[in-house]
């Protein structure tokens, strides 16, 4: 379920960690789709080049700027392999593990923590929408899949209130496979079955 | 769906908000449970008499102190007198209404912007667990009435995050019957569908 960690590469600490802090504050007052390499190399003082060279696409350089501890994109892969009609189940054994190991789940603890701050909500909804629910609506091949996505995201992100920040019990000590068992209907629910119009 | 606003009493402002801000402490640092009407009275230099003449019992004193715009316990009759068959879209109704509801919702919105602090954690699982699912999982008389309701409380308190504090749409624009419509089934199913053991 663990995604590898990246690895620290060398060179130039300073100049990555620039990037990185002018990434972030790009992300999170313009947005992903307001933000560009370009704008990131400005603020940073670098060549635009250095940035892709360091870090890759924009997208690979949000998902360094979120700091996270795992890639979303390859910890989604399991949900898209199991296919549409699995997804909900496979969908709630990646967000438990996860969310359940609390070395992994530190960076995204924080994030949801700073949900009061727009920056903060700015990172939460674009990292969610274009790493995780975009990406995996549309690799599903659902129908209406920014809806299906975004009820699915409510579930699971009130979990993640309730079970990990609230710790309102008995959800809060559940065994993740009662957990995954209860809700990968639900889940599945909103991703395959009718919707109401 | 709104409940008549508490009209203000007659007198003795200042020992009523000297109170009021006991409660307040109280209450989030030491629960609900751990938090009585003497010990809000000798933090407020006041007796205890005087409190529940002022306030009531503990749990109006706790209802005063959270500044809600409704008694959530007065907004909850429509549901338990759905009957638990028909819970699930009676909840979603008065959901709706309360956070559609800029002037109604806003002491919400405020208490959950600030989830990321333990007191305000502390008022927000309290007054959750204590005020509305509590009572509605036990008026209702289903089986598991925790277990229940904290699923019922995990999609709701999500669907508060995506569509109202993150804006994520389209779950932010629909119209509210729709969301109604969508939703109901999920948390009827929390309340008297099956669950895995």
């Amino acid at each position: 379920m663990t995604a590898p960690r990246r690895g620290r590469r060398p060179g130039a600490p300073d100049t990555r960690s620039a990037i990185l802090d002018a990434a972030r504050a790009g992300f999170a007052t313009s947005g992903f789709a307001g933000t560009s390499v370009r704008s990131v190399a400005a603020a940073a003082g670098v060549d635009a080049a250095l940035v892709h060279h360091y870090f890759g696409t924009k997208e690979d350089l949000f998902v360094a700027a979120l700091e996270l501890r795992l890639d979303p994109r390859e910890a989604m892969t399991p949900v898209v392999l199991a296919g549409a009609d699995q997804a909900g189940e496979a969908l709630m054994r990646v967000f438990v593990a996860v969310w359940d190991d609390p070395e992994v789940s530190l960076p995204l603890r924080a994030l949801v923590r700073g949900m009061s701050e727009p920056p903060t909500q700015q990172l939460m909804r674009d990292g969610f929408t274009q790493m995780v629910l975009g990406p995996v609506g549309l690799a599903l091949g659902i129908d209406q899949p920014e809806r299906r996505m975004a009820h699915v995201g409510s579930q699971l992100i009130g979990l993640v209130v309730i079970r990990y920040l609230l710790a309102v019990e008995p959800l809060a000590s559940m065994p993740p496979d009662l957990v995954v068992a209860t809700y990968a209907p639900v889940l599945q629910g909103f991703l395959t079955g009718p919707l109401p119009s």
